[in-house]
């Protein structure tokens, strides 16, 4: 598995779907950008999760709400007291790590944790003996100042995390869009964490996006739906081509959950990192009565809800789901990347790279390819490709043999290619060849349409 | 038009459409949160604008590039140096204003502009004649800082546009997707700014989103472009419903420009602020080679284009359409809300408030509605409802009686309501009302998702 993860991140630099933020001032090591195909896997993995769990729902609803937010609400989230990292900086280097990363690599690698703590961790880079200052506690919280001038009344803090944003509005969206529980809040955005060692490619940046759900229950509901909300999110996995080889369930110790969780589900996802096999994708959390709690008690504000059929007032429980984005994405891409062959003009085979994703979750739904550059091809190929563009992301591509153009296509994960050649300005028709099995069928142009949209159906 | 204004942020606070942002702490002033209906009327903007100007052409790609940039970025566009305003400070009240806008109000009201300039200009809130401290320029940019200390190597800002982070990625879009000028890169996201009065409810915020399109085209090229774009954008805005005597150009003056712009046009809008009627919706400019060039000299990087056709290379020069997403917003909410009359069920009229949104707008496609709470209708409006789910955002209602909850719809522009009647028990049939003519019709259930689908295209 090693190597998948490598050629992923080859192929998603060579074909322009995440960029290194900055780059051309030598990059910012903080974040990513997504280029014309990233934006599409990204925007249409954000479209499936909203159409599954917001839209496709009687009991959520959706929100967007602010990236900056009052320092009281991180006060009250406990943000402002805990969302610190042990930093220690080595003194071969002077290169800083988080001390709990070092420690968590050293068990991964040995299968036990280090006798004497960080002084048996040797520096990552230059392989010397440990020699650390004594860990720091630092702030993953980042600042800004709004108003003129820089001082307490102005400070503010970037969101950490999406979900303070849906629990101070609790109130609002439970009222205004008349919810009972069991109701939740479901909400798509960027999140902003100080990380000491962002790495690992999309995985651990400090600028990221999450999709996170606050699902509002009552405390005696809580256990039940947090098991639903777990195979309600393995099964969204699942539906949408990832293998269940995969991906497991790992229950979070008390000791190593969130200050404000009563129980921790997370998935992990076998990215095949460099000495570390898995990696956190997302996690269901019960966060008890915790954050609702808290702000009724920093606001002053009732938080609380009346059950007018049990005549009971209580301050609802929080089952979480969140995930992260683009670890999503990245997984969808390690699942969906393949080695197999195709067969050439020569009537050998060649090795093709192809992205099994699933059609929903492709970039480029359609290919059009005319099959020459000849002038008599061009417009009736560039009218298909303008016809079916209302529809979805078309691709069009006239550069190079057609194999290559196949496999270009075949590594970004296009479900369909459609090549015009000299017939078809004669019997009006196409060929119309299918991603993952490359067989080939003649389509009539004008049936075209609906022959693809049966075939791309939910994209 | 000055109540339309206030009519439309009544009904935005009373359905959920917005809330201020932190409300239960005070308030951010600075933002606004988008409550279930607001995040679906803002994604359905983005969805058309993103169809229209990305998908839909194939001379354009899609970017989504980071927030937060390094300090060069800033250095090179020129907003570290010019991206300031001049605030001054009243010295009856101590609350702070921006001298242009005190002078442009002045200006508007009294037709002249203030003969002493601000000393002319009373206090905006008591009314006392003008007392103003000296104006002193004030950064609109908005700072962090990554790593784990607060110092120069860390300071990076929030972009004030999304416009750089196109700028930046260029070349390796360029390349990547193989693209040749005239081409453009669109981009929609959260920009930031540190406004000093921000007001006039989502117009004017210090968080906010854009949609803006860099499109790239050789020097001679420019001005063609130019107007093709104005032309373009202005088609969208009325293809989506916005009445065009709402709407107008305005030729930016030489010194009223941008530094970078060799020429502007803004559309403004009716929104019937208190003061000042029309307010600006989104301009196009020509950028010139301004961003490129500058990137070039700063970075040390080639972003020049060979044109293999002619033989010439060049810095391209960029059209510019940027468009502010909740201003958009805000002017389809304005032109499209309507107050009316309805038949009632004594014979006669209620007034009602309607929405006349593009359906491919409206929050809520299709609205279900049992006539009546018995037990025997519910099961099948459910089953109604979960099947509609399936395919839009659908709302389900069954509090009330059935005229007020079609007024419910209404005002927020739900183009369908579906009402399941005891008939509908017999004959497997609902009646359907619309929005706008309030004409009823029989449709059978089990073609409703076609009868539905046919006058929901594009949504």
């Amino acid at each position: 598995m090693a190597s998948v993860i490598d050629s992923v991140v080859n192929l998603c630099k060579r074909r322009g779907l995440v960029y290194p933020c900055g780059e051309i001032y030598g990059g910012t090591r903080s974040a990513w950008d997504y280029g014309p195909l990233g934006v599409e896997l990204k925007e249409n993995i954000k479209k499936q999760w909203w159409r599954t769990f917001v839209q496709g729902r009687a009991d959520m609803v959706g929100l967007d709400s602010s990236i900056i937010l009052p320092r009281q609400v991180w006060e009250a989230s406990g943000h402002v007291e805990t969302f610190t990292d042990p930093l220690v900086e080595s003194l071969h280097t002077h290169k800083r790590y988080r001390a709990d990363h070092l420690l968590e690599a050293y068990e991964q690698k040995h299968g036990h944790p280090p006798a004497n703590g960080l002084a048996d961790v040797p520096d990552p880079e230059t392989g010397q003996p440990g020699a650390w200052t004594e860990p720091q506690m630092f702030s993953g919280l980042m600042k800004t100042f709004l108003g003129p001038v820089d001082n307490e009344q102005g400070l503010h803090y970037m969101r950490p995390e999406t979900a303070q944003g849906i629990f101070i509005n609790f109130k609002n969206v439970q009222t205004t869009a008349r919810m009972k529980p069991p109701f939740g809040i479901g909400q798509v955005g960027k999140a902003f964490r100080n990380e000491i060692t962002p790495g690992n490619f999309i995985f651990r940046t400090r600028e990221f996006e999450q999709m996170e759900i606050e699902y509002f229950v009552s405390p005696s509901d809580a256990p039940e739906k947090f098991q639903e909300w777990v195979d309600a999110c393995w099964d969204w996995f699942i539906d949408l081509g990832i293998n269940p080889d995969n991906m497991r369930q790992f229950d979070v110790p008390k000791e190593e959950r969130a200050h404000y969780s009563a129980g921790t589900i997370d998935f992990e996802y076998r990215f095949g990192f460099a000495g570390s096999e898995w990696g956190e994708l997302m996690g269901v959390a019960n966060r008890t009565d915790y954050d609702l709690g808290s702000h009724i008690k920093y606001s002053g504000e009732d938080l609380s809800y009346f059950d007018q059929v049990t005549g009971e007032r209580y301050v609802p429980y929080v089952i979480e789901p969140s995930f992260g984005l683009t670890r999503a994405m990245m997984a969808f891409l390690c699942d969906a990347y393949h080695e197999d062959e195709a067969p050439n003009a020569k009537g050998g085979v060649d090795k093709r790279t192809v992205l099994r994703l699933d059609r929903r979750l492709a970039p480029v739904k359609v290919a059009v390819l005319p099959l020459s550059k000849k002038d008599t091809l061009l417009p009736t190929a560039e009218a298909i490709a303008a016809d079916l563009r209302k529809l979805w992301n078309i691709d069009y591509d006239i550069a190079g043999a057609i194999g290559r153009r196949y496999r270009r296509q075949d590594e970004i994960g296009t479900p369909f290619c459609v090549t015009v050649d000299f017939d078809s300005l004669e019997d009006r028709s196409v060929t119309v060849r299918e991603r993952d099995t490359m067989a080939q069928e003649r389509v009539a142009i004008d049936e075209l349409p609906a022959y693809l949209g049966a075939r791309l159906v939910g994209c």
